[in-house]
């Protein structure tokens, strides 16, 4: 464990310097040390996720405090460690090894969600970027047993985004049950996560992928691998499109990816008897129930809704695995550390296509 | 298979005269012939269900056409086989057996429902008593394959519920995925449906039962072997009571047995993170989706929320098997063919207190 | 459904003349009638299978009595329903429609293994072409609710194979518990039952597949869809040699689709921890314990041994969809029905390559 | 984090003088200090099982390398935590807290093992008084997030046990998938994990227990809760009799505790279609294959065998929840720490009724 690499005294940060407002600055911190059973890693790229910009302006309602001045974000991190702290030989790790650090800063290993696998629900785990100095950093210190090794053949830029979007969606297409074979209707097809859903779904799982989308963006659906796409716009009825594609029974289950209520307001009707709701997406604003949940239908046919929490560090190395074999891409843009006030800045008004992924050696 | 007993030329079926209002009246039929695949059974017993009273009110939405006059309702029915159509040899049932007859008269076993265990679903599924003659008569028909064979050991006016109550509540409580040692919680627990399933609950499936119900229900709701007993009514927060006595995560499970949005308004509040809602109970009127159906909610602790159908005939004999043992007990009383119409009026009026079991020997 | 087409007095039949030897002879029989609940299929072709030769030659212990002169052979069969028993309304086909007979020639519907799913494992349940008429001929009876249709778009000829040697596999992959992206390790892969796994193990599901079998076999097993292949000649150790691929921890699972013991003696050792032996190949002779059956063994790893029966109607239907999108062929070549002893005789040497689907047309 | 107690420079501890005979040694040894993420625990009490003595004698072909003498064995120790070690904060434990170590005495939390769940096959698993000092002594150390929390109610001589005999049982009935209701067959039902086994089966998860032994431990396994007792002295057919108690078909699972090739060579033909036999008890001597592992038979009746390794943590703590809540008891006698070669000697000797728990304060 000798320092093979000098390790600088100081290093560049990008940290909300006005939260609440779209702003960010880049700032030297001082190198921390490891501490027992922590790594340091030197991070090359981080990817920006749209939850970083519910952290920065405190519009997210399930955070339980106000982001505060000086906050390091991100979780979407890739880097090598450069330095093991002490009690960490037993953690599958090791020095020069490239790791991801992602929505999870860390977790307990010990209250019954993590007994259960549910690493989102630690009864103490951290999110990165907002309890911890997250991944907008070129140094960052993380549980050296809970860092995601990277395969080798996924370089590093495209190895970021999938620790956050590519592991959620592939959780919730797990967590969907269906089958290779099954039909799975993605309501948000040709977003940030759907195009990564549809490639999964269709291309890792096998199954048979319906994606509904505005109808700008059919070529990016069907060129991710869906069989069949659904325009929102410019169809009577997708629950009528969805079930004359499918032998008229309708989806085994359906994903919503989408942020908005009209999606959570159609979604039962898309489904078969027994069929799954993945409920992905958040709607912003005050909380409303999902309109198409009556207990009326959900009897009838037998249907399911389910919550989906971003997936634990299991489905987060399969899903770099599907990654490293070139079954699944992300479309990205890569910009320097500077440009990320920018970047929240389109993204803010709705102007981001694709996905950001930062140059922290920029 | 000759014909051991005389079978006669006529019996007596209770017939709903007027549907739409609460009338019933008992009429002489012709004896059927059982035709291919069929069994005729001499029926002893029929619970009497709500939904029978649905039935005969035309007031359930789910129904497709208005029930005709002259239908003969009942799916709760026990009996004997007196005559074996032809093709029945191989369908493990014979002449003298005890059978009965449940909420599917019959399904076709060929559909992609029946062939994933959706009793309940099938395509071509019969409903007996409004799509079929039902059980509130001295004979029936059945498909003899179809048929549930009552174990000995277990009276014929016992059995009866069991085949729609019973195993409705004992499918809710499988698909709960509760494990023995598991917390869970039955809103409703009082009712008919409730005093069941918190015996499968507690005594078949070694649930730690907590029983939600008015405060007069407490004895038995407690005497039923629920662990716990928490009245709605004198309970400032059903949720924190139920938190409280879970170690302060809530329970695996809630089932919602009880036919109002109250009682869904507040279900997903009870459970831990990763739990289950099972959707039994009905709303009458308009539907209204389930108020604690938050995307945020559901996404934030992995909550699931499952319409339940009722149980299929492995469930069925599942069902009859514990209630044979003496496991599980239906609280019921028996009443005359004659007093069906004041039974439904009892029930309309919400005066019914338990079950009620015809005596069709009467 | 009136008859459409004039259906013959008379009609070709291949026999079973001198059972216990390879002889079989083209009878002409009359015309049976539907009985209540069945239909009456004109077969055009019949897949030839091993345990057809089973049957034939008497060699096969599983079976309770000895195959009787003038039994009719055959288990894959494919045909069109020419006219309708009494009671056949629901099952779900009608005239004209193409449907297939597989191994189970008909279930009770009723029994405790039929209600879980267990077709093969009814207790009344009828194999075809040795308890009843099988394949072999251009007419065959068969209940109507479990004939099993056949999709559009997939010709009769590759249909047929399918229901029994594709059931058989697909079933085997889904009892292996595997998951997309997990390692599946065949034994046997170029055989008929292996380049049919390795297909629907690759392309269907998406497992990475280690193809093991003789060398010569290497084409086919890498054109099937495999990752990699491992001889079984000139390989010193084959557990090295999978391991080796996969990272050093063995396969997932492991399917034995070749009839020796030693392919049962090295199998547990391919696998990591938690893995599955899927047993589907019957090894000749007086049965002999798998090798690597060790409790020892078994409990150090977690491993589980599997044995797997012909898969049900339900993934007949999956196994059905997933040829029509043609994700799955078969290698086969055409016969005449005359030329069945020809063919028995060359599977009797150890000669036949690929299957044989005979033509009942001419 | 205050100091409480004093915490003395040296303790009792019982080692293994002359590993490879039975000799034990009473010594004082220094007192340890915790390091980063563990604790000190005070032991009160250890359970004596035979792996302890396998690991005494070096007679348990699975162990690596030979025992070494100053050894302290033992893995079923109940105690106090006394000191939290740097970094410990987050474990979800706390000074003055009652704690478990069991078989595995740490887990890297890291390895695909650990992230399936399966703790015994850590990819760097200590086994506890093997790989490290056990719980033989008065105190250890132990990660601050593995040991197990002994619910209040709880003795903590009857809690030792249970923290590997109650576990391997526990998650041996889990991995049996045998439901409530169903049947289970026990071999080896009136030992130190059968008698433990028959109570979890038939109280905690309500199965019903066919028991099998030797017939002097008929009374204590049907007053340990089976439903039948099958003698394995005085029974032509110990699978005959199963069969006749359970319908003629067989139970649904059956577990073999005991450590003889006769129980497994006998252990598939008390199974039902679908069965499933799990391995538990490990025969001395060269492994041997289990017998009844026929491909015909598991082939012909679907049927499969699973190895279970030791429990893990989450269900270590669903067995001491079942424990503390007094329905599943172990019968044990209390030692001397001076007395544990007497135990040994009579454990070697085949002399030793029940389970021996050792007072580490005598």
């Amino acid at each position: 464990m000798a320092s093979s690499e000098a390790i600088p005294k100081k290093y560049k940060a990008i940290v909300y310097d006005k939260p609440g407002t779209i702003s960010t600055k880049i700032e030297e911190l001082d190198m921390p040390e490891p501490g027992p059973g922590e790594v340091l890693i030197n991070l090359t790229h981080s990817g920006v996720c749209h939850s970083d910009m519910g952290v920065m302006m405190n519009s997210w309602a399930m955070l339980p405090f106000p982001t505060q001045p000086g906050q390091v974000g991100g979780h979407e991190g890739v880097g090598k460690i450069v330095k093991m702290g002490p009690g960490t030989q037993q953690a599958g790790v090791k020095e020069g090894q490239r790791v991801g650090i992602k929505w999870m800063a860390g977790i307990c290993e010990a209250c019954e969600a993590c007994r259960a696998g549910h690493d989102a629900m630690c009864f103490s785990g951290k999110i990165s970027g907002y309890y911890t100095p997250g991944t907008f950093q070129q140094y960052v210190l993380s549980p050296a047993n809970y860092v995601t090794p990277i395969p080798d053949g996924l370089d590093s830029a495209s190895a970021a985004p999938m620790l956050c979007a590519g592991v959620t969606v592939y959780s919730a297409l797990r967590k969907s049950a269906a089958e290779s074979g099954n039909w799975v209707a993605i309501l948000g097809a040709g977003g940030g996560l759907g195009h990564l859903a549809v490639q999964f779904s269709a291309r890792a799982i096998g199954h048979r992928v319906i994606g509904i989308d505005h109808s700008s963006k059919k070529d990016l659906v069907l060129s991710s691998g869906a069989e069949h796409f659904v325009p929102i716009d410019g169809t009577d009825s997708v629950a009528d499109a969805v079930k004359a594609l499918t032998g008229g029974l309708g989806a085994h289950a359906v994903l919503v990816l989408t942020a908005n209520n009209a999606a959570y307001a159609s979604c039962v009707e898309l489904l078969r008897f027994g069929g799954r709701v993945c409920v992905v997406g958040i709607p912003e604003g005050e909380p409303v129930p999902i309109a198409s949940a009556l207990p009326q239908v959900l009897v009838a046919k037998a249907i399911s809704i389910h919550g989906i929490a971003v997936g634990n560090r299991r489905e987060a190395i399969e899903t770099l695995e599907f990654a490293a074999r070139g079954i699944v891409k992300t479309h990205y843009r890569v910009e320097k550390m500077e440009k990320l006030t920018d970047v929240f800045r389109e993204m803010w008004e709705g102007k981001l296509k694709g996905r950001v992924v930062l140059d922290l050696e920029s």
